[in-house]
């Protein structure tokens, strides 16, 4: 019965990681990408007053990570924008959520149950995109184990990493904060998920990439699905980081090292006063959106 | 009859397109690119205190186009500077702009009617630049229509798109502008020049490349000209552009979308907010540089 | 005796140019500079609040030459994080400098006899990283000399050339001011070494370019060791800098031209506004370190 059910999740695993994740997974990607600009304060009226900004910034939302990689692999910038049909895609999910009469497009996806749905399937691509990241870096690197893990790091985090120089492009500039220095749940996990995929690229891991796929996916799914229902900004990694974190690099305990929450295991605090911007509640979120329209 | 001078036309193009633009053009391009540097508030200062800081501005100024289209296609940022004639002729221009005894070089090309042909001659490297941007890349990619019209739009705006960064490097910070939110006539030329050819080489466009690059020549040396000698800084495309915009992209009448104009129609009003580096009218440009000699 | 002499130094020059700087010579270059950044105000809250944030700037510390060259020559800026044992090297240092109880290992290394020997140490790869960086540009670019020159200068000088953004990867932004605006002498003798190294390299200096390695690292080292046990942040340049800025850029004599000094050729004048990242007195440093321990 044992072997039946690991063959069976190898099988199901196997299935998984083949699966195509164009158009369907990609197309969520997009449009909770390009819904997270426009929950940006001051994105909406950058889109009025510059089109060609606000398509700019749409583009490294959704392509950021692609970027980001090919920049640090020593690959040409533009390189994904080759592939003509993802572009087009994308930007008709720009075009749509800021431009759509009476703001259609953006109260149909930004509907929650609609929008679970489309964040689950947005970790689906970003579980992907790391273990590729890692994949190409090994490919490059066999033996630099320190590249493999920026490199899926990047390719997991995408804009937020050069969110500072996104938020220029749109006349934005707070110097004070980065998503490094205060990583916001998918970060994190991105860096955890690189971690875990280097591992098991160089077989210190003992399990198969398809089934390290799914496992990882489900976990990114549960996460985020929960936290997006609950607005939550919390992270289910703050108590293991706060010990970690004390034991390590002296940071006082109570206060997770890179979170700032008044109680360390708080994951809904609202008094958190360095909000990401994947975890800004949903409430303030659509009440800016609102004002801005 | 009419063949003939179809005939005719074709021959005048080709011969034109098959100019050299070292040393003449180029020395052209040197110094209107450096006198903009010279009419930017501090630079005279910044030359003063730190020649080689002023030295790489000027570098960025000539040459900001070759590095940024170099970046994007993967390639090293500073081929370009391989070509040790044109980084010197490039480096006697600012050396005799900013150091001439009695400011006498300035005194010559800021001239108007010396300038004008110097705009002129500008412009034709400019076109060049872009058809030349577009081809690359074209080579690179040959279904990357994106990609050819980014590295076209870079080769022809040239340092304005990373004016910011060029700022920094002389202790200068405007985050709450860029070059893309608001454009300049120049760039805005250039990302229409750049759709033009790309159109042209993936022969959606039926016309020779060589009569493409003289009537784009021809369009961009009028406007350029007209407008410096007019002190303007409107733009011929407000019009146009603000029922597009208005159409597309639901921007209000009235005001071009991104030129903030009181009356879109109204090139040589003084009271714009955000005037372009490139727009600046002479007048007020030459007392900055005076009261700063 | 003479001819014995000539030997002499060219056997030792050999023999030094050809000895491995792993791990003694990169160790010590690894202390000085995470010493350095650790002298950064704010650096010790950064490295408690986000541990990545802080090993990222150490890396760049360390690494930033490399990943600038590497960056100029269009490679990969992640390439030198292959040589594992560099990194992890690198970090251990980071992670006592930083975290060791009680301070101990600060202690140790800030500790003048030990640190003059650390610095000393430092020169010698700072010196060779130029003349490897002029090398690796003379093979890529055969007659490209501003090239050569540009990537010596970068190997050279290493962060301090982006430590505007270094400082914005901890939430510190001061765009007033760069490292180009005002050298310190440990960029301004990268610049004049690079200059001396690609004449060699170009055969317009007629010595061997072991010779020229070990001349130039003793002058280095006798240098910064009497700055360091001076606690100076003068130039041995500053005399011959404002005669010939004077002469050939009109700097205002007395001053020299990117130094600010009251007087020229007062090396150890305190009262400098302009003080440089690295020249900053000992004294101020280890108060600033205490207060923020």
């Amino acid at each position: 019965m044992d072997v039946l059910g690991v063959l069976n999740l190898g099988d199901i695993a196997q299935t998984f990681s083949k699966m195509g994740m164009f158009p369907v997974f990609d197309l969520a990607y997009y449009i909770v990408s390009i819904l997270y600009l426009k929950y940006e304060p001051g994105s909406v009226e950058v889109s009025r007053r510059s089109p060609v900004a606000s398509w700019l910034s749409a583009m490294l939302y959704c392509f950021g990570s692609y970027i980001l990689a090919d920049v640090l692999l020593g690959g040409s910038p533009v390189d994904y924008f080759q592939y003509n049909s993802h572009i087009l895609l994308a930007s008709a999910v720009w075009y749509l959520l800021f431009y759509c009469p009476l703001n259609l497009f953006y109260k149909c996806v930004a509907f929650l149950p609609v929008k679970l749905v489309l964040v689950a399937l947005k970790e689906v691509v970003r579980t992907r995109k790391i273990a590729a990241g890692v994949h190409h870096a090994f490919h490059a690197y066999h033996h630099g184990f320190f590249i493999m893990i920026i490199v899926g790091y990047v390719k997991g985090s995408g804009v937020a990493l050069i969110s500072n120089f996104e938020q220029l492009l749109r006349g934005v500039w707070r110097p004070e904060t980065n998503e490094i220095m205060n990583m916001s749940f998918p970060t994190k996990a991105s860096l955890y998920g690189a971690i875990l995929f280097t591992l098991q690229e160089t077989h210190w891991i003992p399990v198969a990439k398809s089934t390290l796929i799914l496992l990882f996916t489900l976990f990114m799914i549960t996460c985020k699905v929960v936290m997006t229902a609950r607005h939550s900004h919390g992270s289910p990694f703050s108590l293991v980081e706060s010990w970690v974190c004390h034991l390590l690099f002296g940071s006082p305990l109570g206060g997770a090292a890179d979170d700032h929450h008044g109680g360390a295991v708080a994951p809904a605090a609202p008094s958190s006063p360095a909000k990401s911007k994947e975890e800004l509640s949903e409430g303030t979120r659509k009440r800016k959106v609102k004002k801005a329209e």
